[in-house]
Parts: C-alpha cells; structure tokens; sequence
C-alpha cells in the first residue's frame, strides 16, 4: 500500500455524470414502474478512479468539466465526501446516468442492472482549453494523470490530443482509459499508459487476437499497455515486445458487482507507477477483485486489498523491473 | 368551445414531476444503453389538464409543491410555455419521471415505453396547509378546481380532506382525479366530481362491475361520478341515481398516444361545468381523442377537438338538464 501522501493522481473524467440508481420491484418493459428507491451522487470513471486512490492511500483531485442545474449537486457530492476537485464550469448540462436495479429479476434482465446514459454535453473550443488548462495547472507538483470514461460528444482527436501532450509536456505520466475512437488517438498522442479490455482492444484495432491487437496499438505510438479480461486476469506490454512483461490473476474469481473493476484498476496502476510490472499488476487485480466486492463503483475496502492480495497468481513473468515512467 | 377568459380553472398538483424522456434505441434489459435523445418539460397531471384548458380557450393556473435541484426548471418551463402558475415552495426535491421511449420493440415491450416514476417527496404539515392556502387564495375568483395524479407519500386522509374541503368553501366546484385510496377520500370528501377509469374504480372499490362501484362511491358520498373506459367512452353518474345521465364515445377508435387523455378528459369537463351532461361528454370525449392524436400528454389542437366533436355518439342519454354545480 502507499503511504498517504505519497502518490498523487489527478484524475480527469472528461465525460462526467449524475449517477442515479433507482431501485424496482422488477424491470417490467413497457409498463410505468414504481420506483422505490432513489440514491444519487458524482459519478464519472475518473471520479470512481479518484476515490479508490483515496481508499489505497493516495492523494487524488478530480477534475472535471460541469454545467448546468446537476452543477452544483455534483460539486456538493465530492465535497461531502472529502473528494478535493478542480471543477470546470461549462455552459453544457451535466449529463445524467440512470442505472435501474431490479430487485427481482424480470422477464429479460437476468437480474442485472439497466443503465441509461445519457450523451453529455458539447464543450466548445474555449471550454475545452480551459478543461486542459484547469488540469495542467492543477498538475504543477506533476502527479500521475489518469483520464476515464467516454468523451463528450464533438471531442475531436486534435482535443484530445492537445490534452494529453500538455500533460506530458507538464511533466505528468498520462494513463487513458477512454472508450471508443478515444484508445487510439491515446496511442497515436503517446499516453504513458493505457489501459483497454479485450472487448475494447477488439473493438478498437479490428482483431480478437490479444498480440496482434497490442501490436496494433504499439505501432500506433502506444507505451505501456494493460490489457484486461475481467476473471482471466491482466497483462502488461511495454514497448517494442508483443510478448507480456507480466500477466496476473485471481487464484478464483470472486463475484458481486464489476462495474468498478477498471477503475479500480486505473487507481492501482497510478499509484504504483515506478514500481516493478508484477508488483504493479499484483495491485491491480486485488485492487479490481476488492472493488467486485462492492455494491457501488469507486469504492474499496483496503482490508479487501490486502487480503486478496496473497491470492494473486503472477505467470509468464518477463519482468521489465522498472516502468517505462521512470 | 369555450371563449377565452369565460372559465377559470385552477389545475392542482398535488405530487408534480419533472418529465424526462430518453430516446433509446431499444429497451435491452440488463444492459448499458444509449440514450439518443434527451427531453425534459415540467410534468404531473395537472399540469397537463392546465395546457389542455388553455387550449380549449380557458384561462388555467397550476398549482404544485416544488423544491430542489429540479424546481427551477420546473417553474422556467411553465413560464416558457405562457403557463400562469402558482408554485409552492417546500423542502423535498421535485421528483422525475422517466419515460424510455424506444425507437424498436424491445424484446418485452412491443415497443411501448417504459416509465419510471419516482415517488416524490414527503411534504411537511406546514407545507400541506401552505399548499391548501396558496390553492385558496388563487381561487379568490371562484374557479372550478381540479386536483390530478398521485398524492405525495405521507399524504393522509385528514390532509386531503382540508384540500378538497377548504377549496369548495372558498366557493369553487373542485373535480378530482386521483390515483389509489385518494378515490375514496375524494368522494368521503364530497368533491363535486369524481373521474375514475375502469381499472381505478375496479381497484378502488373491490368490483368490476361498474353499476356497484359507482354506487360504493355514491354511499361515500360521491357527487357527479364520471366513469372513463378507453375506446368504450364514457359515462357520466348523479348523485342518486347508477343509472348513467349520459353516455358518450367515439364512433370509431383513435389511434395514438393515450397518456394524456383522462388529463385532456378532465379538462374539458373542467371548462364545460354547467352546461348539459350530454354536451359535457362530447367536449369531453372529443377532446381525450384530441389529446391521443398528440405525442406527448398536455397538448391538443383544437381543430382536432372540433372535428372529433362531430364523431361522437352519445347513448342512452337520461339527461339531468344541468350539472350539480349549478
């Protein structure tokens, strides 16, 4: 575990969310239901990654752009929760991100969630440069930088991009863990790390075939890379070599609510960054086995960490003993 | 139709919403959707029986509880939309309501959307008397007085009472069309109208027979009973007599969106008090059909309502040549 104080991350969610969990008896479709339970509170990726930081011992600050009337509930949310934030006030509305949980299972849900999100709001050109201007100035003491989630609707590569290289530039390792086109242009502007599932990886270069897929991005600028496939575990590639630096895995899956896996995942890569793969990897997957453990996303009991920790299996190590941050 | 000006009506809310639809592609339960569309508008019944009187060329003032994040936009939206309003201002937070509206049928919803109603909040004793005084003190011109929807949770019996009994001694003839036992306390009460669906007077009063239901609501103390049954029309019941007064429907069905037709229905018998059972009905009936013919509840084109009107059989008609609020 890291020291307080140790490790900072600053945590960027370009797309945040209003998170709403409505709880039914049953998801009944095409039917007006009761909803009987309403819990609402700051979400986004980053915000999850910022918070589970916190939990491991680290100093995170979320930043992020919001605007209209969930503004303000979602700066009051981190607050309450000792979250510190940079928050960047846009004209667009924040966006909301219904999870619906059933209590029962319905005729085609199997008892899973149904989560409803919502696009988010277009930044302009200006919003933007202040979003990227708020994080670098934010990043003066050079923490790790961490980017989730999706990006808001009109981000273009060039945005991102200027994001990530005036972050690297600023002195900061930049990790990406963005959805859609967002993976390839993190490789093609050089982020430090980035950090897809299997799906994703697929889904981005075009190939199933976990090497082939690496190489892909490899030969598109990417460093590190972390690929992930949830019970079968993880595996870090640095650059220049196809064949993993580490792999790493739970001894037995454990179950309960996945949907904070990655971001937990996010926070342990960025606060061991220096450290050797297996050691960082071994982090991550207790970190994402402890985060399944939770009801909600972004939160993990370090007790949890710690157990689960003896419980990781590290294979095929051809272990690169230091990072390519370093 | 009415002139404009001639009839005043005050449209009450007792648990008003914020109504928010999503455009998804399709309901896929279990799964992380897209939403494609996002559309939000000031909701509650009432405030969709005020739109419809002003559309029939009456003057309508809703009246609602609202607080929280949402009661600003709430109130904006009515002013956007030329809605005079009288807004009450308590502590709990406006609630939503969510209508997914798929683009494809799902694989359970024949393509109907899927509604998620929150319940709303609990509203103070001070607040309850600060809503049955703000309702009076609109209602120094004698309006008729419709009370729609649900009632917020933690709404009593006694509370109900004082609404529907302080507003009839403020002079106002007040019609009520709420949902589960605030049927029955509006006929214990003695409101001069009472508009149950077929399902809602089945629920309320334990038959489906429609002649017995209306007699337990008349032994409550029900005054004018008005009994709506989708494409079958409707039936309006003196007190006294289970033998209808009037009878009306629409020679052939409509085809549409029926949300918002027992609002539009009790708009029309809002703005038509006074007049002759069997001309309330056709107004009545004819402008339900309006509101079927309109994407969204609360609206209807009065070219509609007029053209409808010369579709509508009325039946077995045994006039009471005046309403009892004469």
């Amino acid at each position: 575990m890291t020291g307080p104080g140790q490790v900072r991350v600053l945590c960027l969610t370009p797309n945040p969310a209003w998170d709403v969990t409505y709880g039914v008896d049953r998801l009944d479709p095409g039917e007006a239901l009761r909803v009987r339970s309403v819990a609402a509170r700051a979400g986004g990726k980053g915000v999850n990654v910022a918070r589970v930081v916190r939990a491991l011992g680290g100093d995170s600050v979320a930043v992020a752009p919001v605007g209209g009337l969930l503004a303000p509930a979602f700066a009051a949310d981190l607050e309450a929760a000792g979250q510190p934030a940079s928050l960047v006030p846009v004209a667009g509305a924040l966006r909301q991100a219904v999870a619906v949980v059933p209590e029962h299972a319905g005729p085609d849900d199997g008892g899973h969630p149904t989560v409803l999100n919502e696009p988010g709001a277009v930044l302009s050109e200006e919003e933007w440069g202040l979003l990227v201007r708020t994080a670098v100035a934010r990043a003066a003491d050079r923490p790790v930088v961490t980017i989730s989630g999706s990006l808001p609707p009109g981000t273009t590569q060039a945005r991102f991009t200027d994001l990530v290289r005036s972050l690297r530039e600023a002195g900061c390792p930049v990790h990406a863990d963005v959805s859609g086109p967002g993976l390839l242009w993190a490789a093609e502007a050089g982020a430090d790390l980035i950090k897809p599932n299997r799906a994703e990886l697929a889904e981005a270069t075009g190939t199933h075939d976990l090497t082939q897929g690496v190489a892909a991005l490899q030969a598109l600028g990417a460093r590190d890379v972390v690929v992930t496939d949830g019970e079968k575990g993880l595996a870090a590639f640095a650059p220049g070599s196809t064949a993993p630096a580490a792999r790493a895995r739970l001894d037995a899956p454990v179950h309960g609510n996945p949907t904070g896996a990655g971001d937990a995942a996010m926070a342990a890569l960025a606060v061991s960054v220096g450290r050797p793969w297996a050691e960082r990897l071994a982090l991550t997957v207790a970190t994402s086995a402890a985060a399944v453990l939770q009801p909600v996303a972004g939160e993990v009991d370090p007790e949890d960490v710690r157990r689960l920790a003896d419980r990781v299996l590290t294979e095929n190590v051809n272990d690169t003993p230091r990072t390519t941050e370093d």
